[in-house]
């Protein structure tokens, strides 16, 4: 990286998540010496408002990255692999919304709370984790700091933002039409969406029988936890909410952890908000999670499905769209900025 | 019971449940002799219609049950307790779908494929379970006869109709509210519930942390299948859907059980049909379950969360109103009406 005033780009800038990284980047007083939105010729020509002013969106290409210090890139794995390599040749540090890179061993895969400290390695290339993984890493990664967690059992409400854009949409006037008793045909998710849920949409593993969310999910977690073969069970199910994810976590220690003290744990723990009032029956809610940095823990319990006493039950719910992508992949780069100064006040 | 056609009454007739009743026992072509429908003062004088004709709806009181044949209690444990006695000394047999008596020792608490055996040891008054433990056990307790169940770990995904007609409404009333952009305040239900979830509203215990309905589910469960000290541990969660519970299962069994064998059990199941194409992608879900009698099992998979390969996941879906209510009530009548032909017949 070359200027004190970083030059971002950021590709799908007209994305669900393009336009919440410009936020953030906005928000955090990013040092954003210039800016270029890339995205594919269908966005090209768009404006996109930041600090102000209107910038235009390009259309992605070869030429993009010249010049770029950090590149976000948010437009899918098939974007992401075409691209990537590129921005790096360029000389731009990347750092990758998909899922193309998030499993290659020479890449950090980075949440900063749970794992920041493996930023250092990165060799151009830092995976920005799915979603699920990140916000369930947040709640999991204090307490395995603490007791090591030896079993996960995890099942999912996941919002449409995960679809993106469209499928917020979707919800939205499929809902609407349900309302009003007028037909109306899903087109970006492959169900019936209003008052509805179903299964995560991702190609189902025909062999296990799990889905590709629920396979990113265990082999990202297993990763940003650094627990090679953590076993985790998992059930993603896509619910009616516009962008927030709350999971129910059932969590197995190594020896009894008890609620107190996971409670006092994860009020410690950056980025991490308790919201666990039994009195009031006020715990995490999507509502409360959509649009705010931290990730909700509450309905910490012991958990009565184990006899041993050495689990734990959890309600966790975080911002898919900030959290679970774009407010992590900024705060990577909040990283990246302040390596660079520690770097640069060490010589 | 006295005569071929029996006399029926509904308390509670002009609820959510009590109106799926009448419609079951239409439907099912019930002997329905008489029928008288109960409820408040609030409801007495409006008419119902059943088989053709309005039915006006009485003020429940001491002396609604002389003649009647069988009962269904709908209203709530507080009218339960008040009239369910009155009813059986004048002689009826009670269905009691409120929690009032579902824990007594001398009721029997019956889901008819599950444990009708039970009912015949009945002292006037079945109680008809929770509708979670309804949908749950249906799917558990063949899969238990075939290989015993150790553990259950489940994460619920329960709709508006739990709470009643007026929650349904709130669902409804609230969503248009938040698409319009218009402020709505909720009276049913403690938070906001236009795409969004919350724990359920159900009392927290202090001590435990969980809540009155995951501590129903438990015990009604542990009843159902006739194991006493069953770990079960749950989390009950109100999502943004009319009239189906959903729920994600992962079952421990005492030695493995085969995904292709469950399978073969489940399809085998009376009252249970199995939605699971992995290939489609198509699982069950809320919309498809709401309005039919069978509860969608799928997503029948071995447990990555358990390494011993002792457990299974399964995701299920059943008409809350209907197998978790309504359709049971009705069922555990026919039952009764059989015993009552099978002793004629043998007398």
């Amino acid at each position: 990286m070359r200027s004190e005033n970083l030059v971002i780009a950021v590709v799908g800038a007209s994305g669900a998540v393009g336009a919440e990284i410009l936020d953030c980047l906005e928000k955090r007083d990013f040092p954003v010496g210039g800016l270029k939105l890339l995205a594919s010729a269908r966005s090209a020509g768009k404006a996109m408002r930041f600090d102000g002013k209107d910038v235009i969106i390009e259309e992605v290409s070869e030429s993009s990255f010249d010049g770029v210090d950090i590149a976000f890139f948010s437009a899918g794995a098939t974007t992401s692999r075409k691209y990537v390599d590129v921005a790096v040749k360029a000389g731009a540090v990347v750092i990758d919304n998909s899922s193309a890179f998030r499993l290659e061993p020479g890449v950090p895969l980075i949440v900063p709370e749970v794992n920041g400290a493996e930023l250092s390695r990165h060799k151009g290339v830092i995976a920005n984790p799915n979603c699920v993984a990140a916000i369930m890493t947040m709640a999991l990664a204090p307490l395995h700091r603490a007791r090591p967690i030896r079993r996960v059992a995890a099942a999912t409400y996941q919002s449409a933002s995960g679809a993106g854009a469209a499928a917020m949409e979707e919800l939205r006037d499929g809902t609407a039409a349900y309302l009003d008793e007028r037909p109306f045909q899903a087109s970006v998710l492959p169900h019936p969406y209003a008052f509805n849920l179903f299964s995560h949409n991702a190609d189902v593993d025909m062999e296990s029988g799990y889905n590709g969310e629920e396979l990113k999910v265990i082999a990202e977690a297993r990763r940003l936890l650094d627990i090679a073969d953590l076993p985790i069970g998992i059930t993603c199910v896509r619910v009616p909410v516009l962008r927030a994810h709350s999971m129910a976590l059932t969590v197995e220690f190594d020896s009894p952890l008890s609620v107190d003290e996971a409670r006092r744990i994860l009020a410690a723990a950056p980025g991490v908000r308790i919201v666990d009032d039994r009195e009031a029956n006020y715990f995490p809610m999507p509502s409360d999670a959509s649009g705010i940095d931290e990730v909700l823990v509450g309905r910490i319990r012991s958990d009565l499905g184990d006899p041993s006493g050495r689990s734990l039950a959890l309600f966790v719910a975080g911002d898919q769209l900030l959290k679970g992508a774009a407010l992590n992949a900024v705060q990577i780069a909040e990283c990246l900025l302040d390596q660079r100064m520690a770097s640069a006040a060490a010589a």
